[in-house]
């Protein structure tokens, strides 16, 4: 499954675009990871950005959204992992 | 449809409970509404709590994230909507 690391600097419609790519291709889920209220912030954005971009070709989506550790630096952090797929 | 309104301040088990409660109920399904990275950081971290809390009794959710606007004092804010409902 393809993995996106959104940061509180990412762009919403890139990522978004990212996002529908990955619901368009065979694996039809992407992972998306991230760590800080403004990451999150902008992860929320991008999933709502992208159902207007997957809805007019009749995809839909479904997140499920959990917790998850990622080692950065040697430092484990607590992060948030949204998983993306088709409804 | 229960809605609930999510602050940065509000406690993220407080909300899974409710969530969770809403969930089990007949409706089965509960809108969550944030303003803000504070807020929406919150709602994710209690939607992945809620998760543990209804996972051992064989329940499971999905999430839809949609843009919406709010009225706040004559002014209107753009939120971020969580419908959470059963898989």
């Amino acid at each position: 499954m393809n993995v996106l690391k959104v940061a509180a600097t990412s762009n919403p419609k890139l990522v978004a675009g990212a996002i529908a790519a990955s619901i368009r291709s065979d694996d039809s889920k992407v992972e998306i990871q991230a760590i800080g209220a403004g990451a999150v912030n902008q992860v929320a954005k991008s999933i709502a950005i992208t159902n207007g971009y997957l809805a007019p070709t009749g995809i839909f989506i479904n997140t499920t959204i959990a917790f998850d550790e990622v080692n950065i630096d040697g430092d484990t952090r607590t992060s948030i992992k949204f998983i993306v797929e088709k409804k």
